[in-house]
Order: C-alpha cells, then sequence, then structure tokens
C-alpha cells in the first residue's frame, strides 16, 4: 500500500523525473492558481516586479541555489562557490535592468561540513558582496544528510524602470554580450553579472525585452517568444567562446545553445534603431554585443521555437534539473 | 591529503556538528564584516526591516525552510507540510508587527519525488496562502540526490511601525500568546500564526519588545535580553498546553522551555501599563495572554540567562540543527 504521506516513489507513481523543470514549474503555477499573479509582477520573469506605491521604481525580487555536486564540485574553491551564489543572483537583477540591494541567505548542510570550508564559502560570498555593494540582512541554517551541501541565496534589488523578457515585438533584433559556450572551462564561477551593463542599456538604448542566459541560448531563448512568435537566428554571427575553439564548430554551436551559464544579457530592440551600440562599445569597450538574428512571425505551431536563417529548426536539448 | 576544496570532513577537520547554531551564526556574521548591517536592518530579529523611504513603514523580510525527516515525516499530510512552510515565515512577520504580502518558493528535490505528493503539498500551500492574503511571485526549482526534499520560503512584508525583539527595559513584564510545549502533539502542524494579534498590540498596547517562540522559550528569550540583562520567571504561571497533561510537572516544564516549535508571541511592556489586556481579550476571546515574569538587572556574567523567581538558574537543552 502507497503511504499517502510519503514523499518519494518506489517505482509505482511518476516522479518530477519525468517532467521537465518548465513543465514542472507550470504545473506548480497552475496550482497556485489565483496566488500568483502573472509576471512580473510574479512568477515568469528572471526576478519579481513589485510597486512601491507612491515611491517611484518597483522592488525586485529573486532567489536561486547552489548545491555541492550539481552547481559546483571540488574543481572550485570554496571561495569561488560563495561569490558564485550571489553573482548568479545578480545576474537576474541585471536582466530586469535593476540594482541589487539586500540579500537573504540559506544554508542547508549535513553536520559533517567543514567548518573551515564554510569559512571560505562565506568569505568568497562576503568579497563579491562588498565588490556588488550587497548587504545580507537576514537568512537561515539548518541541517540536511550528511554529505549534502546546499545555499540559497534571496536577493532585493531596486529598478525606476524594470525591462520584462516577453515584451518584444515582430522584427525587432536579437542581441547577447560577450561570448556562448564553455562555460564549464572556469567562467561558470568566474562570470561577470552584467549589472551595469544592463542599467546603462535600460537608460539608453530602446530596448523592447531583456532576460540574462542561465540556461543556454536555445532554453532561455524559446521563454522571451510570445505566441506567433519565433526566432530566427544567423549560426555565422552568434558570438562563440575562445575557450571552445578547438572543438568543431557544430560541437561549439552546441556548446554556445545548450551548455548553460553563459551569464550573458539576452535582449531585443527595433531594428532600425542602431544609435545605442557605439556609445555602449564606448561605455564598455571589453565586451562585445552582438546582433544574432530577429524576432519572426510565427504560426501558433512554430511559437516559441527557434530557426536557422536557412529555415531549419534549431534544436537539442538543454540541462535538465530532476533526469532520473 | 585533504583537499581543500572538498567541503565533508573524514574525521581529521572540525565540522559544524560541534557548534550550536547561534555559535555558527555568530561565526558568519562575523565573517560577513561591514556585509551585515545591525539588527533591524541586518541579522539577528525575527525580519530584517528596511527603510522604503520615502515611503512610510518598512519592508521586512524573512526566510524559513522545511524539510523533509527534519521538521516533518510521513505523519504529517503534504498539504499540512505546505501550510507549515508558509506559516513559519508567517510567525515571523507576526513578530515584528508586520502584514505579510509576497512569498518567493526554492524547491530543491531528489529526482524520485512523487509528482501528487508534491501537487498536495503545493495545494497546502497555496490555500495556506489564500487564507492569509499571500502571492507567490518567484522561486526556483533544483535537484538533491535521491530521498530528499527540502523547500525553502521567503517572505516579503510591510510593516508601519515594526517592534524589534532586543529593546525592553529592566523591569519590564514579559508575556506569552497561548500555551506551551507539546508541539510535536499536532500544534507544530496546526498552530495558527499570530499576525493579527501582533499588530493589534502594536497599534493598542505599549509593546517594548516582540518576538516569536520558535525554538522554545529557554532558547528564545536569551535572544531578547541585552547585556546586564537576566530575566526572572514565575515557573506557575507559565501556560502549559493541556496536550501535555499526562507528563508530570517537572515534564511539562520542560517541554515548556525547549521543545520548540510553540510559534506564540514573546513580548515585553512596562509593569505599570495593564490597561491594554482586557482589550486584548475582548479582541481575541480564544487566546489567553499571561504575564510570566518580567526583566531584570544582572552582572555580565549573569546576563542572557534566565533565572526562576526563587533565584535558581533554569537550564536546559533547546533543538540542535548540526548534531552529528
Amino acid at each position: 500500500m502507497i503511504d499517502p504521506h510519503f514523499p518519494f516513489s518506489q517505482e509505482v507513481l511518476p516522479t518530477i523525473a519525468s517532467l521537465s523543470e518548465d513543465a514542472l514549474l507550470a504545473r506548480i503555477r497552475q496550482q497556485l492558481g489565483d496566488r500568483t499573479p502573472p509576471a512580473p509582477q510574479g512568477m515568469g520573469d528572471d526576478c519579481a516586479s513589485l510597486s512601491l506605491s507612491p515611491n517611484p521604481g518597483v522592488l525586485l525580487l529573486t532567489t536561486d541555489s547552489l548545491t555541492w555536486g550539481i552547481h559546483f564540485d571540488a574543481s572550485a574553491s570554496p571561495q569561488a562557490a560563495g561569490a558564485k551564489l550571489l553573482k548568479r543572483n545578480l545576474s537576474d537583477i541585471a536582466a530586469m535592468a535593476g540594482t541589487p540591494a539586500h540579500a537573504l541567505l540559506n544554508l542547508q548542510s549535513g553536520p559533517d561540513l567543514r567548518i573551515d570550508w564554510l569559512e571560505s564559502f562565506i568569505e568568497g560570498l562576503a568579497a563579491s558582496a562588498r565588490e556588488w555593494e550587497v548587504s545580507i540582512v537576514g537568512g537561515d541554517l539548518s541541517s540536511l544528510p550528511h554529505g549534502i551541501f546546499t545555499a540559497s541565496l534571496t536577493l532585493v534589488g531596486f529598478s525606476e524602470k524594470p525591462v520584462t523578457r516577453s515584451t518584444a515585438s515582430i522584427g525587432d533584433s536579437l542581441y547577447v554580450t560577450g561570448h556562448l559556450g564553455g562555460s564549464l572551462h572556469g567562467h561558470h564561477l568566474s562570470f561577470t553579472p552584467r549589472v551595469a551593463e544592463a542599467s546603462w542599456l535600460a537608460a539608453n538604448a530602446p530596448l523592447t525585452a531583456l532576460m540574462d542566459l542561465s540556461d543556454g541560448l536555445g532554453t532561455d531563448l524559446p521563454r522571451m517568444l510570445q505566441l506567433f512568435q519565433r526566432a530566427r537566428l544567423d549560426p555565422a554571427t552568434i558570438p562563440l567562446s575562445p575557450t571552445t575553439q578547438e572543438m568543431t564548430l557544430p560541437e561549439r554551436l552546441q556548446s554556445a545553445l545548450f551548455d548553460g551559464e553563459d551569464y550573458e544579457l539576452l535582449f531585443t530592440a527595433p531594428a532600425a534603431d542602431q544609435s545605442w551600440l557605439n556609445p555602449f562599445q564606448a561605455q564598455f569597450p571589453c565586451l562585445p554585443v552582438t546582433c544574432i538574428g530577429f524576432i519572426d512571425t510565427a504560426t501558433e505551431e512554430e511559437s516559441g521555437r527557434l530557426f536557422w536563417q536557412d529555415g531549419g529548426l534549431c534544436e537539442g536539448e538543454g540541462f535538465r534539473h530532476f533526469k532520473a
């Protein structure tokens, strides 16, 4: 007999391993019903965006976790892991063109966690918080079984003029910052969240939509598209990471589309107006911005999918959280 | 050789099991240095309290987690577990006399989590969110090893006039709501967070300090005391839970002091003014409020400790998160 109170399946009942992250999230949102307002006030964008009326601007809220064995392993120093926890969240605040401010830290660990390791982890987090002018204002500690460590951070930010992710128009050009792919060659730890760049763009460029690339262009770009919209990409323009140059071209494209953890900006702007591009490059000379395609009309079936310029479908598989 | 990047100890290095939660937290706060402002702007109270200037009032932020095998087991329905996750956080907002508003949900689980169990968990969370008028505005999903499930919730609230926990004066009377102890007899799931009661008290009573009882009076009350302050308690007045009436009196007191998960309010007010007590009982006729002692002067060594009225020290051991 199945105990309705026991959360794990003994091969009889379907488990979350059978669902993609998006499918699982869609179920949860459906179940929450009127308890979750539509994005950007509720779930669905990089941050929740809450009015501070009568103050101008909005409050931005985002949360992300970092788990031993999944988001980092012993190839990462504990300092780099602590910094990564904050930087993942900073990238989400950047994705709304916000300014980060306050964080809450949740640590959950087995009792066998080394004190010296944890101190190095906090040292990395504190150094990154100092660099990005974030204060840690609270949190929670609790225990898990031996050998397990996970940390979650909730970041609060502010924005005068947040830019959402599903607001592009047909014909808008698609841009990315930096290079894509090869994140496992150290970039998933060493990346710089594009906070300053996103603020500059929101203030000085005619942005129509903005998000960050955390799961890879191939997985994240469909989340930007609305019904009757598809993306048309020019493979020759996708800025491939120099760290993948020893791979074949198809391998490099695959890495750029599906490895994830690029933490670059993906955004749209009207194709006719490129007046912001030179001033941007003058302000941020070390960060290339590349036009990789545009938003095209789509049938219902084509909606939310990526196509190459020659008409072929661009497909592959990104990171799955709950693979069995 | 010890790998500096490997977080868990193989019996050589000290682990967090050797530290109390308060000691571990103190180390983390020390390491965060200027990255964590003093409470209530930073860590140390029930919520972080952030100015919304030029708006009146403050933003309250708190986070708490709920882990299978630690905070609940198969004696709890998944619906009750989902509701408990929200109610734990509501109790922290109540502890600052705030009004809850928005929540972020972090789910972390092994791939073997049953979909039907998770749906029941979310159902309980959504029902509780509806009851308490909280919206779920975002979150994160990520994976852990088989058989592990933990959920964290970050709750945002607002307060016109937050009441902090370490602001009592010598001579103030100590009050608790409800009954203490016996939380394992169902109360740890069925409790009602004292949101309305705390708001009423902040508006109508001369509160000097306020917190909620989550780890038990014996563990939480010392956190309310400042240097040169101790608590003097009258054991005969401590409101013992009727669910413990089959225990001996010493066992019932031990349960009231150290079981934890009472989720009642602990607060102080000047001893001379009890004019608020009858109006409170008229407003909340089903919730007793009991004076259990007062804040007394202390030597440095006595500071932060609890004494019985007859002068004896009140000692015991509460819940330890990271016991090996």
